[in-house]
């Protein structure tokens, strides 16, 4: 009964998620909707804190279950401490990433399945549910070229490009399945194109006019 | 297909579980066997760094279910870094605390039930199981105050007594619908007396004469 929005955006490297959120969030801020703005994982105290143990270090660090562990165990800590406390007050959340990236990257990339991701989802969180989730697709090439050029480097973009394919191809199937939920935005345009293809997706599938 | 043997100390605080697992420890090595003893949470490197959220600061900083995804994950870090490796050796792995106490101290103590703790388990470690676990069995208030003679002082020790008590309870719980794998043992007694009850249940569970 929560009377807030959740909106998420999703996607692989170099997809401009966070540019988009930024933007987002001033198209609603200037219809006067409170947004709190958010990403994972992290997003709160202690999830920040394990968010450190999960980007930073060696690619073999943790295994793909330890790893579905601690993004779980941070987007808890995350919904406990900033998402739902906003949702209740009635704000619009926006997460740069959320719970498709956990079933993307340990899921397809790392190769846990989708059964084991989505026990533990059900686990943790019951029938919570982002109202939408937005998916930048690009193709990876493209993708990591940007995602180099921005200088940004860290655990998962060193991964290998059969990785990187893995999950473009897990989002797009997460995308397929869940088709009231979410919707696939191609982020190969310019990034003003981009925020006009959000607002009119958010418009029409949160009844909104932006 | 493990050819060591791997053997858990259980119980709430004050029971004198590590001092336990170090003179169990020696009586195998005195066998010639190889011994690894390992405590959680931690018990690799990764897992000694989560055991650091886990431990220290406010007893509400994170909920039951954050908890329970921290301590699998620190606990998927130890199998598979420590103790899988030395089961692999053929080591008898001594554990000061497994994953009896995540079902104590989250399941029963914090109120997430048997089944959320049972479905986590099976999730993160299938049919994993300990040779042996021996809950170190004592009055709640006996063991608060060992405890406090001893100096220690964590999370855990500062909470309330009902909390203690729905622990030992759920302890002895799991022992009686797991009485192939667990041992009670009597823990007011002095501690060379303890050791000779341990020594007993090890010898006579796992064909050793100690």
């Amino acid at each position: 009964m929560t009377k807030g929005r959740f909106i998420t955006l999703e996607g692989g490297e170099g997809g401009g998620k966070s540019t988009q959120v930024f933007r987002l969030a001033e198209k609603l801020r200037r219809l006067g909707l409170p947004v709190v703005t958010t990403r994972e994982p992290g997003g709160a105290e202690g999830a920040e804190i394990i968010r450190k143990l999960l980007v930073s270090g060696d690619p073999g660090r943790w295994d793909a279950m330890t790893e579905l562990l601690l993004h779980f165990a941070a987007r808890r800590d995350h919904l406990r401490r900033t998402i739902w406390p906003a949702l209740e007050r009635g704000d619009w959340v926006l997460s740069d990433r959320f719970a498709d990236s956990t079933m993307a990257y340990q899921g397809y990339g790392h190769g846990l399945g989708r059964a084991v991701v989505e026990q533990m989802y059900t686990l943790v969180l019951g029938d919570f549910r982002p109202d939408l989730t937005l998916i930048l697709d690009l193709p990876v090439p493209e993708g990591l070229r940007r995602s180099e050029d921005r200088g940004g480097e860290n655990r998962y973009e060193r991964m290998d490009v059969a990785f990187h394919e893995r999950l473009r191809q897990g989002f797009l199937e997460i995308a397929k399945l869940e088709p009231a939920r979410c919707v696939v935005i191609d982020a190969t345009r310019p990034m003003e194109a981009v925020a006009d293809a959000i607002a009119a997706a958010v418009g029409s599938r949160l009844s909104v006019s932006l």
